[in-house]
């Protein structure tokens, strides 16, 4: 096989502190039997490989450097362990980021994006930020080869926010997206596809806002500039919004979402908060009859599924703003920074 | 009040036999305290209108003439019952034309689509083929003012569409149409709207199969012409359709579906067969692990929900293909007669 | 009609402050067309009527004295207005609570629990603790007249259990019930009766422990003997509970819960905290992916037939633990002050 | 290991043709890395075991002898392959049948219990009418040890009843199970132990009547005596059965459930009907929207967590009615075809 031995171009976490490293390294070699080896067509930097650029917190207690980064990639399938039937080499895959287990009661019920057993590529095992990369076969997800494979790239957390956003029915339903980032981005989008009747979207970057309204939010709102609740009680007759996806994990947006949910309302929950939230529970959930949902990954493989069959319906055009070459990560990451970007994919 | 003891031009079934009469009548003066009076600003033509017209075997048994016909419409609320706060005079509205006991045990848990003391506007009371007609407040639903009153007078058959589309999850999956009458139509147009991943239209009629291509079908299959179930599996990769939603009451065509339908799928069930289906129920229901489900109505008033959060999404302009005067309703009967439309609108 | 005229005895608010005063009035002469006249045959003391006798703060805030308590009944039909048929005179009926105005979008969805125009039976109007009470007729469940009408009499608090304990799906689930008051217990009772695999309940009060291990809890737990969190992990092989009926309003009891409620665990709330609660919405919610959701009376009137449909299998005898005369109504509120009792029933 | 190369009694189906052969069998020796050896501490009769054993038309299809009989076994792990870690050699377990492939769309999205390339323990592969069989380490489940083995034998087709039985919400509603054959028996004990409100069986078997009768029938019904429509009826004031367990395959039971079946009602079929069943859809499943459910297998491994949630609250010493050495197997099958008993264990 000619990339024996070779040498391919990394994006690595060499060691403790700020900042990537870029360097060459072997290409994996040692596929166990129910590997594959994928040559990486695109990958696409996800808000996670930005904390561990920085190094935060939550960076410092998880990552053991050395480890190439990055996650959120499509490629082709180059080699296949001898027990690989279902992905051949060719396929132009995926990946659903969560290595699970398989053997523990969530994973043999359908619920293995909660399993506890869980190694997550890119921050446990060696990433996407590299000409190739070596997951298990049962984490292919095998695409449409006439997609833009950076369209492909942005499948995982484009499972996240159908995740969010599908757990509750929302067709013909108002819906709040509160945060647009990439995947409230997304959020927005795909409320739009699947016929939302009214889609507000809440967000303080004005690059951000614009880009909501393109992709099919009604209303956009900015928190700092408006009262939130005033103008959603507004927008939807005084009753509030059927249904919000939580992508900000902002205290202050959180609470606020809590005055403007119907009653009988659904929130699903994506964003991480790293303050607790003081919780008004008999009025802000039982005495409205109020429905909250935690989403962790995407269900597998259904969500992936979903995203199937609802990729060609989405403006994932809109949503890959920048696209760099892996050796130009830097730069990318300083867009990043800027919050001035939907999703930014790189190409090795 | 300017209306009393005026008249009013209403197309009615006079007498048993064939055929319908265009008169005049006395405007409705007696409101019960629960009703409204209604000036119909359009009305459509409903395949019911059609039986009662030329008298099939259904109406023969079910029609007491004389009785005024038509009950799909919009209108302006002209005057209400002393009783009627909800709705007040100068709202536009449409009308749910199952009018319900409120007091048996379907009624009283969200299950009055099936009560079985219900009457049926221009079935059993007299209807909206006129000037103005006279229903319990109750069963108005207030519209925007904004909206084509004829594409207002059609929310009832859409809620129908919307009932058996949305029964099921087609979000992200393949849906196949079976019978693009008016009704299907609306369905094709659902499907696209919400999402589904491939919407496949089934029908004999090339004007209807054009325009269901028009309102979003991705493969539109005419059985006269093609081997329904090769194409169908050819078009899901062997794998045949997620949700099934049929409209035509054709024994070949439901015989056909139930061989294309995948592997654990759904058939949601709106047609009505003239004659019994020979079921093989061991292969057909029970091995593939389907599901069925058997649509009447609307959900009272979920459906009109969905259908109001829908409206503004859908190509309502592509669907109401023709409009005619009210007294040209037998010029109008004769193109429903032709297959050649979608929902035919008459002002009065 | 012999009633005419005539007095009964009653226990009402008569001012604002601690207490309640027993006294006559005269029986309730003018039924509008829509009500009905109840002869009460057993009537049930509610935690809400004895909050409304020490005059807490919500009391203070929400009941305007002078005003006949009680709510929770059970009585024959005695008279019924013109426009009542579902109701005839000598039916045995319980009362929902929740006079709702059938108007709202709520209450035409099947959603009037959360009706925001709601009267409360006994805080809003003259209510249960009286010989006679005047109601809507659309209120009234007709129950069996062979039950005994204490347990009859229940069905109002059992149906908040019932909405509770099957909001999520508990069968051959693990469960906890967090509160063993009159509704904690019928909530466990309700579990072993639908078949849940293991039910643990969690009391400080020895007599309601005592009770719920008869009513069917395979695990009591006292919290301030135990920890409460290791306990549970313990008896669920460290994985926690699958679903939990939140009926205490504790803070540090529900703040317990989070922690050992399973990963994709369900949590369906009633008590009412009277503090807010300090949620560390990503470890708890996210992360764990679980859902939460809000209990808010009974739906109207879904609950109500599962209620029917479960009461011979349960209990009764055993949940309702004493029952006095209407005039010994403060020896009543004594027993209730002390804890030591299940449900508490009043005949007049 | 001491069994090498030993020798076990099994029950084979020799050659084509009825009846079944007793030998002896090298105990297997070959685990594949994902396999285990069990040894069999019970086997239970199917119904499919008897259509082998008689070989009818269906197995003439089928089976290809020679082949060891027997799927439902509970039996001790004795020998697991070099990668199985969640199953240990001591374990107490008992096998989901199906085989499946684990890589196809429907094995992928949790419904595995539809895959096309599903292999049967006993049909397609050796079973467990023998003292040990080998099977793969994930279609153990893992048992309580202190559960009598002959009652865990009895799971699998335990799942088809629970499958059946709880596909659609039964807690305080009205059941029909038509047909008491083992599963059936099961159905009805269930359908007792979750709380459904009235409980019906109907069965021609005196013996299997009596048995529901014991189980949690309410009523018992006997098809060759009464008017069954009529019956059913009468106990359902006139409305008919909300949820109908079909587990007879008649034509004519089917055929009159339609005719009992509530408005709205659910039907779960089981049964394998030999025949095409004359289906009015317009009126027995359009007009009065009932849904119907096919059901295959069990669910992958969700309906195994709710038989093992429920096993401790079910009857199973009544279900199992007769108990015989291995040896004795075709003894066991002349008490089969008398239809006078539940189930059947075999002790090898």
């Amino acid at each position: 096989m000619l990339i024996n031995n070779k040498e391919m171009t990394v994006a690595i976490k060499e060691k403790r502190g700020q900042g990537l490293t870029l360097t060459t390294k072997q290409i994996p070699q040692d596929l166990k039997s129910d590997e594959v080896l994928i040559k990486v067509l695109a990958t696409a930097i996800c808000g996670t490989d930005y904390h561990i650029f920085t190094w935060d917190e939550w960076s410092q207690n998880r990552i053991k450097p050395p480890i190439t980064m990055g996650h959120e990639f499509a490629g082709e399938v180059i080699k296949v362990g001898e027990q690989v039937n279902r992905v051949k080499v060719g396929d132009i895959v995926s990946a659903e980021t969560h290595i699970v287990c398989g053997e523990c009661e969530f994973c043999r019920t359908g619920k293995g994006h909660i399993c506890q057993n869980t190694q997550i590529i890119g921050v446990d095992t060696d990433g996407s930020f590299a000409e190739y990369v070596k997951i298990p076969a049962t984490n292919c997800l095998i695409n449409d080869k006439n997609v833009d494979p950076r369209f492909l790239s942005i499948q995982e957390p484009l499972g996240n926010a159908v995740h969010t956003m599908l757990h509750f029915d929302i067709i013909g339903k108002s819906v709040a997206i509160v945060g647009c980032g990439p995947i409230g981005l997304m959020a927005v989008n795909i409320a739009k596809v699947v016929g939302a009747s009214k889609i507000i979207a809440i967000e303080i970057n004005e690059y951000r806002r614009h880009l909501a309204k393109e992709l099919g939010a009604d209303i956009i709102i900015n928190p700092l500039e408006e009262n939130v609740i005033k103008r959603v009680l507004e927008e939807t007759d005084g009753l509030g919004i059927d249904v919000i996806g939580e992508f900000s994990g902002n205290k202050t947006a959180i609470e606020q979402a809590f005055k403007y949910v119907k009653l009988g309302g659904k929130m699903s929950m994506l964003g991480i908060p790293s303050k607790t939230i003081e919780l008004d529970l008999a009025n802000d959930i039982v005495f409205k009859g109020i429905t909250m949902y935690g989403v962790v990954g995407r269900i597998m493989y259904d969500t992936w599924h979903q995203v199937g069959g609802l990729i060609k319906r989405l403006d994932l055009d809109k949503i890959v703003t920048h696209t760099f070459k892996l050796n130009e990560i830097e730069k990318a990451m300083e867009v990043m920074k800027s919050g001035n970007s939907g999703k930014i994919a790189l190409i090795p």
